[in-house]
């Protein structure tokens, strides 16, 4: 196991109606002025942003409302907001997101940027995070994590570069997960978000670090909650154990606890920021079609590595003669269970074209100050990801 | 899935020659004057105790150390180190555990009751701890969970009352895990180490909350990691990745990260805080015998539960039709393994006598404000109490 650190001080209030209690928290992580962020109108029809500024009102607290996050969100909001707030048009010392990830990751941008001199995107081209303004959230979809982690992901305008940024300043003082709220989710946001939280696992179970029982075993836990939770949740949307075996799987999945001390991937969610900033599709469902391609290539790595989760994972039998076999049948069992859930299997199924290849390989491998490759359980040079993008079609 | 709150703020910093980063935590959490607690000479003699106090001065810090806590920790130390500070003959700031759970729960009580006017007792007879001077440790056995915990359990001299406390006042302000500090521990202490983390495990995996998959599967998880290790372990006590991945089970297993969201047993703890009050057997020795006991009980209350367990922890095969028999499979195959790891299988391994059961029942039963029983998974009265004994013979 390698040395490592590791903090998830977030405050976790898990269940229903918690929403009511978002006055109460803001106040015990000491926000008197909140900005509350949410997308679109979802959260302003189904009642949930009333209940939300009801409860600030009645705990005194000052707070202003800004909508209109996007999915896959952009830098414009961020730039907009921290220039408003510097200009003095709006001021807080609170961010409080009401949404699901792409919120919170505008949440946490605007409170990085709000302490910082620079340029915030500084922090999404390499620059650690350290300090920012308080951000809880109200989560509304289980899927990007973003509720538990230190992690967000924006695209630029300029040049469409969806990028990541990390860092402990950005760990949300408090998560509101109540399972209610994603009761109202669509179905193929629902399967989208359960794709995301397993691409999470998936990207840390692949690691090059030997030896690790503990976080393997914890990894597969998580996507056998989500393995047995999907199809009852498909079924009956208002089943509300459902829903919250798989919110408390989707937060725990990206608190890092299951990928502490060991390397990790992210190769297949670099992969797919590519195809989200280029069509637009929902980043679970890029996620779909990127990781048995992705798996699929780099198999021959670590078969070990792959016929291990084929067994523990997907019940597949072990062929000990032939382990690739094995191997193999865990990936195909992925791609049928999210192909199940009604996930995309081909790029083509959002408008993917076989000639954009050049052009998603050059931004992925050089856009955003890279050299050349990207580096995860595999490094992978224009060549490769070329030849993991045909695997799509 | 029940509503819950969870926060786990505590800083881990895991790995090889982690204690030397002792003096740049206590100072990242506010700590300036520090009380270093510790058990018997086995710190002072590896040489641990020299580098915990060379990194604290080095960060210029200024610091006491005070050793002589005792395994089964006893009320008096904390009553002495509490008069000596509130009589001004030492000062502190921090409190700094070297040792294992039965030294950082001393320092906990100590942290708790420095910033209280009443008895610290009053804590371990339920009043929650709400402050607490902070704590940090440095662990040197994998076992009590107490380096993650908002928990303490300390032994009262008078009338000889084990009992817990908690409250996340004294969750830990950052831990320091390194798994090479447990390669010198005996085969004994390993082994029981082993059995308290898998006894937390199993307290949390009784519950009366249906339909909680997501931790069913995180305690497994954490159960099957001990299972494989342990063998690894007990053939080569230094095999550092053996170690490595006990230890942050064991760490994770109390964090309650995998209890959050259910109800708890925690009777076989409380059963066997009689076993080691009276006998003064080792707290791991004891639950090996307690939990087959316990759980050979409790069976019939819900044996699919015991029948889940055995499948997928213990490899037995499924009986549809006589569930029952799969159940107690996985009772006799815990107790196996914990055999095979060289643990008491018998109340008499360890000096205990029919005779005294009475007054064990009592004690437990009725002990520090209880009212003639104990309630977990199945609530308990003496007569069952009793009989619980009784299957330890």
């Amino acid at each position: 196991m390698d040395n490592f650190r590791f903090c998830s001080p977030t405050y976790f209030a898990f269940g229903k109606g918690t929403e009511n209690d978002a006055g109460e928290l803001v106040k015990k992580f000491g926000g008197t002025k909140v900005l509350i962020v949410y997308g679109g109108g979802s959260v302003v029809r189904s009642g949930l942003l009333d209940r939300v500024e009801n409860s600030l009102a009645a705990a005194g607290l000052e707070y202003t409302s800004k909508g209109g996050v996007k999915p896959n969100p952009l830098s414009d909001f961020v730039y907009e907001t921290l220039d408003d707030l510097k200009s003095g048009k709006i001021s807080f010392d609170f961010l409080l997101a009401v949404g699901g990830g792409s919120t919170i990751d505008t949440a946490k941008a605007i409170a990085a940027g709000a302490v910082y001199d620079g340029d915030f995107w500084d922090f999404y081209e390499g620059k650690w995070i350290e300090k920012a303004l308080p951000v809880g959230t109200v989560l509304t979809i289980a899927a990007a994590g973003s509720e538990g982690s230190g992690d967000s992901v924006i695209t630029k305008v300029e040049g469409m570069l969806k990028r990541g940024a990390s860092g402990d300043g950005i760990r949300p003082k408090f998560s509101i997960l109540n399972p209610e709220l994603t009761q109202t989710l669509p179905p193929y946001q629902t399967a989208c978000g359960m794709t995301d939280i397993i691409a999470h696992l998936y990207e840390r179970y692949l690691t090059n670090t030997k030896d690790v029982e503990v976080t393997d075993r914890l990894i597969e836990a998580l996507i056998m909650t989500i393995v047995h939770e999907a199809p009852r949740v498909m079924a009956d949307p208002n089943n509300y154990e459902a829903r919250a075996n798989i919110m408390w799987a989707g937060t725990v999945a990206h608190t890092n606890v299951a990928g502490s001390g060991r390397s990790q991937d992210w190769n297949s969610h670099n992969i797919e920021h590519e195809l989200s900033a280029l069509y637009g599709c929902a980043h679970g469902a890029g996620l779909a079609v990127v990781m048995p391609a992705v798996f699929t290539y780099c198999m021959e790595h670590d078969v070990t590595r792959f016929a291990q989760i084929a067994v523990r994972v997907w019940g597949c039998k072990m062929d000990f003669y032939h382990p690739e076999v094995t191997a193999k049948q865990g990936i195909e069992a992925l791609r049928n269970f999210l192909i199940s859930i009604g996930m995309p299997s081909k790029i083509s199924d959002f408008g993917g074209k076989k000639e954009d290849i050049p052009v998603l390989v050059d931004k992925l491998v050089n856009g955003g100050g890279r050299n050349g490759s990207i580096s995860g359980f595999v490094t992978l040079d224009a060549k490769a990801c070329s030849e993991i993008y045909e695997l799509m079609f």
